[in-house]
């Protein structure tokens, strides 16, 4: 037990807000994923700021490890407290704290959702765009430098925070960035802490920037003969400098799934599902001259959606990406991975890993924000099939070093977590050991998420 | 003499390059604004990168600083080597070393300035889009957050650089990034660089995101009765989410300043100079909304620039900002400033600067990147006029006190070096003690540019 020592000041501090049961510590066990439960030894439901820094104050004097989590919807295993210690449950800090809309800001705690973000904004006429599949929080979209389908546009995560209110390993309380849209002064520590998953502070509070809800939307889908044509009409749309709001590329598997698990009724070759944001005049000249790129790579089964309605339902299929590959192994998990490369080295990578996949013997689905050159992989195993696993394996580690000889990174937005660590020095090379550094300075006791982002050292 | 172990091993790696004579050393010691000449003790010439490491090791062991320096624009003394030590003079190191049209990026070195990079692009049909006045190095611009004009439509650097390689303190060499646009992987070391105004590493490679020459561009100006009314047209505009390429506020007295060093003939009231990029009919449309906004805040004298000439004279008279601010006080420096407030807060923070000028009795003009919410205010001064210096003290003093109460930041892309910071505490609150943690962290022996960006502790 790493919590002994903390265990009877946390609960001083949070009554009834300590859980020990097996039942809260095996719901925070869960993933969405492959990983087995991994129960922390206690869960912390923190309401203030204030009551975080006195918990990391208790358990970095106790040295017991604090893995914040979220709507735990991470997918490398990031909210997993595989080292015991405290499970930091912050959805009960979900409060938007203040909308600027004259800045385009807001304000928020880090267990908002997204999509509780959005409903808080309709009647501003503003949005928060990142849309990862599921209806993620937005501090561990923060923390895992989360992305989605409309990051081609809009940018990540990395773009969309304006200034973090973050607690420290010691329970010191600081701010990163102000209101200011930009500013020169200091080391970029919001930056820093985007994409730390917990490892470096504790994210209390956001800033994010909002965008207006554009005068006209459209959106639209059609099919290829192959994937490679269809990339190809998405390098060619994206050199041509058309600002796309959406631009995913789903495989012939990829709609297999979705046939099986929302009847989505589309013949099973590669499609694109696109969508434009602009003015109305904007718009119909957007979606003109991307059906002539489209009809260049003989682009098909044309289909538009301009009612608000059938877009929504289009959107929501995509987002059930995770479910609907699921939905082609029966009974079976999924293990889903990404990577993201120079756009003009995207046919090559998912071709790749396509023949990867029939080569392991793996049933495999290929979906991407394929704007960013970003694509997933989603394989239905069964964890407890060792053969099978090893395959998975296999296939990931292929799939990264297809990535990173590409020139590209072996995770666009999954993040690293557990499952992506062993890439990290193939990736980062002596950049590592300054990544160790930081850490080591910020963290001296290496109480936040330990086991996460960093490899062991060898 | 902090050099003198180095000295003879400086001089054996790089001989002729490696200079001590008193003409280079007092070159090396200028600045573009109010700081005495400081000559750093020797100036070095690297050619490679490899050469980077070595000098970097010999000053590590040797204990001697080392001050990077590009084009030695840097309006807060960023570049100037107050603990003597080494000028490592980056402009020989300024090839492009790669364009990837295909994917939008370009690979350079740190000396290439901006408009050589726009030179070498000239047949690409892309460009690189970040603008401060002066024809600053990338490398520069990288180190300080340099941002421009066109910061409102594409970002700053912060937002523009995909991948870094860095010499670290000790002489190893990182890469940070990828080429793909974007990545989850590990610290943002990247981020860390950009702004760290050369204390954690020196930047010997830039991997740049490039944006396409949009098909249609076309340049307005119009004038305002008063500032408020200007800021206003402003704040709309952003509110209404036009995608302005540029939008550029000029009080009277900059207009002022560029009739007299540019013959600029424009009434001397406050101007807004605006830009939009786009299709053909895009631009149209963008043009006729700004027009309504800008005629509901009773915007007059509207003159349009479609003509390619005529718009590069435009801007090229918005870039000699400096120059003309010069040009109002005979024989004078300018002690430029800058802050970036919220844009909700930006008619207030305007009007509270020139009222502050007038108190102090200075002269003073104002320009800003007001899309950002961003201003500078260029003071004319006599560095031998004690009285005035302290005014001018107490003028910038003020206007960082206004930007931190407004909420925003006290300089949105001049940075921190020397002038700044004093007001680091104040905005940084307890944050700043983790900004010398990882300072501390990288860079143990404090030989990267020691006394900038980081105040002295107390």
């Amino acid at each position: 037990m790493t919590i002994t020592t903390a265990l009877p000041h946390l609960e001083a501090l949070l009554g009834s807000r300590l859980a020990t049961s097996e039942a809260e510590r095996r719901l925070h066990g869960q993933n969405e994923t492959y990983y087995p439960n991994t129960p922390p030894e206690a869960v912390a439901y923190p309401e203030t700021t204030e009551e975080v820094s006195a918990i990391l104050k208790i358990c970095h004097e106790a040295g017991c490890p604090v893995t914040p989590v979220g709507a735990a919807s991470s997918l490398e295993g990031q909210h997993l407290a595989t080292h015991g210690g405290l499970s930091l449950d912050m959805t009960r800090m979900n409060r938007v704290l203040a909308v600027h809309a004259e800045d385009l800001n807001a304000v928020v705690q880090p267990g908002l959702t997204r999509m509780a973000l959005n409903e808080a904004l309709r009647t501003t006429g503003l949005f928060f765009p990142v849309d990862p599949g599921a209806d993620a929080s937005l501090g561990g979209m923060t923390a895992t430098r989360a992305s989605g389908t409309t990051a081609v546009r809009y940018g990540t995560m990395r773009e969309n925070i304006l200034a973090l209110e973050v607690v420290m390993a010691d329970g010191t309380v600081i701010r990163t960035g102000t209101q200011a849209r930009k500013s020169a002064t200091g080391y970029d520590l919001t930056h820093l802490m985007v994409g730390s998953e917990g490892t470096l502070g504790v994210i209390t509070e956001l800033t994010l920037r909002l965008q207006g809800i554009p005068e006209a939307t459209a959106a639209a889908t059609c099919r290829f003969s192959s994937v490679e044509t269809a990339v190809n009409c998405v390098i060619l749309t994206i050199q041509s400098g058309l600002p796309m709001a959406r631009i995913e590329l789903l495989d012939h598997m990829m709609v297999r799934g979705f046939n099986a698990y929302a009847q989505a009724g589309l013949p099973e070759q590669p499609h694109l599902f696109v969508e434009f944001h602009g003015t109305e005049a904007g718009v119909a000249e957007q979606m003109a001259l991307f059906g002539e790129i489209a009809r260049e790579f003989g682009a098909d089964g044309w289909q538009t959606a301009t009612r608000a309605e059938d877009r929504n339902a289009l959107w929501k299929m995509r987002h059930s990406a995770h479910y609907a590959s699921a939905a082609l192994g029966k009974g079976k998990h999924i293990w889903p991975t990404d990577v993201c490369v120079p756009i003009s080295a995207l046919a090559e990578a998912v071709t790749q890993a396509q023949k990867d996949a029939v080569r392991l013997g793996l049933t495999s689905t290929i979906v991407g924000h394929v704007g960013d050159g970003n694509f997933h992989a989603g394989l239905s195993v069964d964890p407890r099939d060792a053969d099978e696993m090893a395959r998975a394996e296999a296939f990931t580690g292929a799939l990264a070093q297809t990535a990173l000889r590409l020139g590209g990174t072996v995770s666009g937005e999954h993040g690293v977590g557990l499952g992506k660590q062993k890439f990290m020095a193939a990736e980062h090379g002596a950049a590592l050991a300054y990544m160790r550094s930081i850490k080591q300075a910020l963290d001296p006791r290496g109480i936040l998420n330990p086991g996460k982002l960093l490899p062991p050292e060898t």
